[in-house]
């Protein structure tokens, strides 16, 4: 823990039109780049041959059919015993071809419209696209160390999540605020969600109540008719099974809500290798895919043609501990796999930018970059925890999601197809030729016209000398990350939404809560 | 700068199989895995269509034909004249075609034999092989802070390069012992360099003195005829071109040596886009693939079928400060496109592990693990710096080294085939049934089969919850590394060498010294 209060001093980047960065730079924190949609143009890197492929995908058809997935829902049990599903209990065994047939139903691609449509994105058609850390219960920073979640701190991160453009969506809660209660929570955390952001937003599938709320919410913040709303998908949800072989009641039930009316739903099983799923990767991903399908099958049967995603979550468990890691080399290849296996399917993909590391550090960073190329190699579509995640999820960090958004920049840049050009010009013979042996390039015509945006610029990444670097105070990653999160909180201004829409948000609110919130178990 | 006394106290790790750890463990710093030669299996990444990789090809030739490489060495500039180049004062310019043939005849991959047979490396035919950081003029650690270069530290440098498993050769020296003599350097160096390690060492092209001492002690420490040494590839050299467009007279001479002795030769351009290249990526690439094919076709002229490697080292400056920039999105594609070249011409790729960083945190990470991706990315043979680079190459630090380590045997386990079985006992079917819903996996056979050797396990890496790391008093990444390090110096015991070589190597060395060494030019 350090005295951080001399970091967070203005200390603005010079302006100027590097790499493709905001022109806006003269009233920004930091030069970041602009909002893009990045395209992955690279072929994905697949370690299963297409014989793996089908062994995974017969794998999970005999699971489903043989074994069968526990529906913790009546209504959901209901529509697969009229599907033709074998029901016993409340397990339900799936006919190979019904799951396949499901499955084709359902569309490749979808595209998300949140309240500003200028912040509209396709979710698959080799799009990859990054949303905030998700659902810790914790946050931690450089001066106040760890600590549980309060509201403040989630408007923090929701203030970051909406600063950023490399942050494409904002996904659940940052840091849950433990200060509101849990009745109430979904509705002031809606209500910030979609009046200091304008991306796309997410429900908790956490019972019916707070589902239609927010769904109602975003139909209000983006001043459509019921009609305009079910039109089109305008927000997502995402669901876990519960591993291995079960879907729980609220996860089910709010799945089919969004589905009825036409909004995705993300499916992502947490199989954890050796904990909730075998030890072997085949095994873990195959029950992974098993349990996914399931819900897509049913969400397809009631819904045929809805949005929906696959995600991996499968990762290992460190063997001496039981703790999950996550970034590992087995992590790396499960979600290869998971992505021959979305691309088996045909449906968009969802991964995540994830760590075990307790502090944002070097370990943080090494485990996060092979979770964040691993999202990249296995054609990921959307990228959940993307910026802010540290101990496995149970905290929030902005120093790290500063960190993340940097690293998420550079991926951007990657993807930028004109750094790869051959053209004449690009190849730049003449220059050479001109510079000539021992020369410099420095000052020709041909650097001169293009240095302003040849080159990725980084807003937190510190590329001076030792000596200069020393000179100016060996300032850290971390401490630097820091001074930024704080700069950015500091001058954050929200975007616009007209009054009527704002009180019509706040009415909405006050409603809900007078009538007491949703209900809670405890 | 922390006093880290304590974090230098014996604490090893328990032993037992764990991941294809050392059963050796028992008497072990850390469980490392064993020795290997990964094998990348994963498709290269190829962001150029073939075209692109053509055009790139053109561009060269044209380079080559038109513009032409200064050699300033007569005596390699009397073999391109004889091969009918047309030289011009110091300027050859090549003929396509013979820079085609001469190309043509390099292997695709060699096999470099150091004095132990057990640590034999093939560079090419699929193989990923990683070396130490070489040439830093300082080292830097967390209680030293940065200093110049020196023996001792260029000792333990060599130490760590013999420790760890994952590091497959010694390149250059770790670090510039400028307590040394330039005059004598090579001869001490060398002499613990062929003592402390017993894997593949390298000979600096820094005149004809140095390269014949080099290549002598290497042919005393295997204890071979000159006839032995001459038959297959016992050492190499790396020789970097002076970009743009010129090849300088000691790495030229050096270059030839080995070759007709048929040690292998590495040819690395350094062509930072923006400064010795032009600032598009594909003329820096193009000019780089130039200046190494025309020192590997005046290598196959002099000595048809000698091994020989290319050498990447493209990158970007920042545009603001001319600084060089490492691991950096563009860094990346370079790479990626230089490997399409070297499978263009059928020649093994180096490339490195690096980063801009000046201390081992979160950007060092997070640019060398973009680096070591790349490698990946690119079908990278040989991956030079792959431990202890810091500050573009002006720093050593054992601890970056170490982090690296860790991060390296990641790379190694990726790479094992056996985590992508699908097999029927790999699906795990019978076991996801016999563990049923809402189970747990932890218990079953079919885990406590395979635990012990499943999953990766860390020897650097924190897996604990935040609480119990903080129990054991928050100590960072950095720190971790520092007291591995220290444990690994202290505890550091040579590789056996019979005292007969030993002698006749002592001996060599104290006569080279009474007769002066190597001339300097200062």
């Amino acid at each position: 823990m350090t005295d951080a209060a001399d970091l967070t001093a203005p200390r603005r980047r010079r302006t100027g039109g590097r790499a493709g960065h905001s022109a806006r730079a003269g009233h920004e924190v930091i030069d970041q780049m602009p909002w893009r949609v990045p395209l992955n143009t690279d072929r994905p890197t697949e370690p299963l041959p297409p014989e793996g492929v089908q062994a995974i995908h017969d794998g999970a058809m005999r699971v489903l059919s043989e074994i069968g997935i526990e529906f913790l829902n009546d209504e959901a049990l209901g529509h697969l015993r009229d599907a033709g599903c074998k029901i016993e209990g409340q397990t339900a065994r799936f006919d190979r071809q019904f799951v396949e047939e499901m499955v084709a139903k359902a569309p490749p691609s979808f595209t998300l419209t949140p309240r500003n449509l200028a912040r509209q994105i396709t979710i698959g058609e080799g799009h990859i696209v990054f949303g905030n850390v998700s659902s810790p219960p914790n946050a931690w920073d450089l001066v106040r160390g760890k600590r549980p979640g309060d509201m403040e701190t989630y408007r923090e991160f929701i203030k970051l999540t909406q600063y950023f453009n490399c942050m494409h969506f904002a996904g659940g809660y940052p840091v849950e605020p433990i200060d509101v209660h849990a009745s109430v929570r979904h509705l002031d955390c809606l209500y910030d969600k979609l009046t200091l952001t304008d991306k796309v937003v997410h429900a908790y599938s956490l019972g019916p109540e707070r589902v239609e709320d927010v769904m109602e919410m975003v139909r209000i913040a983006g001043g459509l008719s019921h009609a305009e709303f079910d039109a089109t998908p305008r927000m997502y949800t995402n669901i876990n099974s519960v591993s291995p072989l079960k879907h729980d009641w609220p996860m089910l039930d709010g799945a089919m809500r969004l589905a009825r009316r036409g909004q995705p739903v993300v499916v992502t099983p947490f199989t954890l290798a050796g904990a909730m799923a075998p030890v072997t990767l085949s095994g873990a991903v195959m029950l992974s895919v098993a349990e996914a399908l399931a819900a897509i099958a049913l969400l397809q049967w009631i819904a045929p043609g809805c949005p929906v995603a696959i995600g991996t979550f499968t990762s290992n468990v460190d063997m001496k501990s039981g703790a999950p890691a996550f970034g590992t080399p087995e992590y790396i290849r499960a979600t290869q796999m998971t992505g021959q296996m979305a691309r088996f399917y045909r449906l968009p993909l969802r991964s995540s930018g994830v760590c075990a590391a307790n502090v944002p550090d070097a370990q943080a960073m090494w485990e996060t970059m092979n979770s964040l190329w691993a999202a990249v190699q296995s054609g990921t579509n959307m990228v959940y925890h993307a910026a802010g995640w540290l101990e496995g999820g149970l905290i929030a960090s902005p120093e790290k999601f500063v960190m993340d958004c940097e690293v998420l920049q550079q991926f951007q840049r990657y993807f930028e197809p004109q750094i790869l050009g051959t053209s004449e010009v690009d190849l730049a013979i003449d220059t050479i030729a001109e510079v000539g042996p021992g020369g410099h390039f420095f000052g020709c015509q041909h650097t001169q016209d293009r240095y302003q945006d040849a080159f990725y610029g980084p807003f937190l990444s510190d590329w001076r000398n030792y000596e200069a670097w020393q000179l100016a105070g060996s300032v850290g990653t971390t401490e630097r990350a820091h001074g930024i999160y704080k700069r950015i909180i500091a001058e954050f201004e929200p975007p616009p939404m007209d009054a009527g829409t704002q009180d019509e948000l706040t009415d909405f609110v006050a409603r809900r809560k007078r009538e007491g919130g949703a209900p809670t178990d405890f």
